[in-house]
């Protein structure tokens, strides 16, 4: 089992400077890629605490390549709605050759209203302009040179410059949420997914994951190659109460945050996101006490954090964890703290007997 | 007077790879920085040897940020009409605070028509674009929250986040090539400026400096204030007649790869770029021997970077050199011992007496 990072930034400039905000991730980053975890992720959002520090994942991105030397690299994701395929494609292959190959590209369909609005774009549109985005960043990867006729996007012959690392193309990921269509079209393709589980009853989780797989085996996908990447908040002190008490008022605010950004979604239904306007109502009733009693948060000591990691192995079969340790306004010796704790009573759990798996040559805090 | 590096790739994937592309200019930039130079400029361009290594200057200047302590990160420059100003602005502001405040903004207004047909935008509505959409990046950076009712964009209110390290903003500069109506309005307006002595005869860059510097003071802006860097090619090597040799295949390379990039200007005008059209002849009968003729290349010894430097400074004033050490297929080594040879001997000559001016704490090769 794989243990990477997600930092979502989830603060205020009142309650932390981006400045503060980018140097602690950087150290954490740096620690972590000694410890040997797998990846890194960040994600693309605009305007709110929730997500706002991070509107440019690839800038991030780069600046986590130059502070490690094997981490992967994770978009997650990428918004194509918002950003031009030949914009997209071509920062995206710098930061694949700035990091010599390091790259995972996460591509979200975006479900923010007050973002599509600020970008002047229809949410109506929404997934057919995704999935041609995806497309045509593909397309430019790929065709040397690269002609494209969409339906939002037309160019060509272009050669797009420079040319990814990774042949043809770096590893592709989704991004999804809430809905069994976009998780089937993944399967089928052949992509790989991140997936957020506290937003979800558990049971609806697994029912996603199993469209997802059984779309990846029906399109004769090799079975067990897909990739899962499932995002958690975690905390994780040698204290479990301590780190519970801690944890609740990081999770409140955050969730508090999240709610202040999909508020929009109160007022309206979209075709294109069926369901998605139960997601204030959702999250509203919801605290660190429910979620974390429905096994959705990794928060306690080490040997507790051990058990709810089995515990949703259980549910949804193998996955690659996607830890945020520095949600909301957790400190960074906090951050640290939990990351030093998963390298050495944690993550050697999940390692197969006699062998160090994704954490050879860790080097003890 | 300042000493500052530009790095304009013009190198194809077949002569070197973008990852080491990318590895050398990091290289040279640490280098750089330890030597007290002032500034690491890049481009925004697509598609041709000539440029299209730098689609995106912010995520090569975060790599460099990351790699270096005190010297500035130039964008040379960004381009609004292919990006979103919610996008620019973001990621400047992202790559402002990752950098502590070491950010200088310069908008250009693009000139190649292969690139605004991939793109899909008008070159007929260029200036307004261009003038609109830093407009749009400053209302972002400066107001909180932010509303714009453009022509070409209308957003808000939206709070731009990350919010910029530097306040109100980034220092900003104007890319200027050719128009005097473009260095009169960056003039008018406070702007900085960076021009590209190579392209113009020297009378015609000093009749546009000349233009630039009178608007700037009749607008009441304090003289002398204003900064003009100053792109240079520049191979320096103990023997001079050796820099000339090798920095003639290199130039006449550059040369032919700017032409390759330009060449649709040769069978089109356009009023929004008077005198474009004269691009394709002005530089086909131009080569290394007669650049270099009219002292507008830094090449040779360093006694006699020297004396071109001066030369240079007695036509045009104060400036601020961006000098391309690394263009075309030079190596590494190569671009090092430029760099060695302009701390050693031929910056020193530019400092006041008895200061060691912007190269305090030099550290010998």
């Amino acid at each position: 089992m794989k243990f990477g990072l997600n930092f979502f930034p989830t603060v205020d400039p009142r309650e932390k400077s981006a400045a503060q905000y980018y140097d602690e991730c950087l150290a954490i980053c740096a620690r972590a890629d000694e410890l040997g975890f797998s990846s890194v992720k960040t994600v693309e959002h605009y305007f709110f605490a929730y997500g706002g520090y991070s509107p440019d994942p690839v800038t991030f991105l780069t600046a986590v390549a130059m502070r490690t030397k094997r981490i992967r690299l994770v978009t997650g994701a990428v918004l194509p709605i918002f950003n031009h395929p030949i914009k997209l494609a071509a920062k995206l292959a710098m930061l694949d050759n700035l990091s010599h190959g390091r790259l995972d590209v996460g591509f979200g369909r975006a479900f923010l209203p007050d973002e599509f609005a600020a970008f002047q774009v229809s949410m109506e549109k929404s997934r057919p302009r995704f999935e041609e985005g995806i497309e045509a960043v593909k397309t430019l990867w790929t065709q040397d040179p690269a002609t494209f006729h969409g339906r939002f996007h037309q160019f060509g012959p272009v050669r797009l410059l420079p040319r990814p690392y990774q042949q043809p193309h770096p590893p592709i990921y989704i991004a999804a949420a809430l809905n069994p269509q976009s998780l089937e079209w993944a399967g089928r393709l052949g992509y790989h997914i991140m997936v957020v589980p506290y937003i979800l009853p558990t049971a609806a989780m697994q029912e996603l994951l199993r469209v997802y797989r059984a779309a990846w085996r029906a399109a004769g996908h090799p079975p067990g190659q897909e990739q899962i990447q499932m995002s958690y908040h975690c905390y994780v002190a040698e204290d479990g109460d301590e780190a519970r008490r801690r944890a609740k008022v990081l999770f409140d605010d955050y969730n508090a945050k999240f709610l202040a950004a999909v508020q929009a979604w109160a007022n309206r239904t979209s075709t294109q996101y069926p369901g998605y306007e139960n997601l204030v109502n959702a999250r509203q009733g919801k605290s660190f006490e429910s979620d974390y009693a429905e096994g959705k948060l990794f928060v306690g000591s080490p040997e507790e954090v051990v058990r709810l990691i089995e515990q949703a192995r259980g549910w949804f079969g193998d996955f690659e964890a996607s830890l945020q340790v520095n949600f909301s306004t957790a400190t960074l010796p906090e951050a640290l703290r939990t990351l030093e704790l998963l390298a050495q009573h944690v993550i050697p759990q999940f390692q197969p007997a006699g062998t160090a798996g994704g954490l050879a040559g860790v080097a003890p805090a």
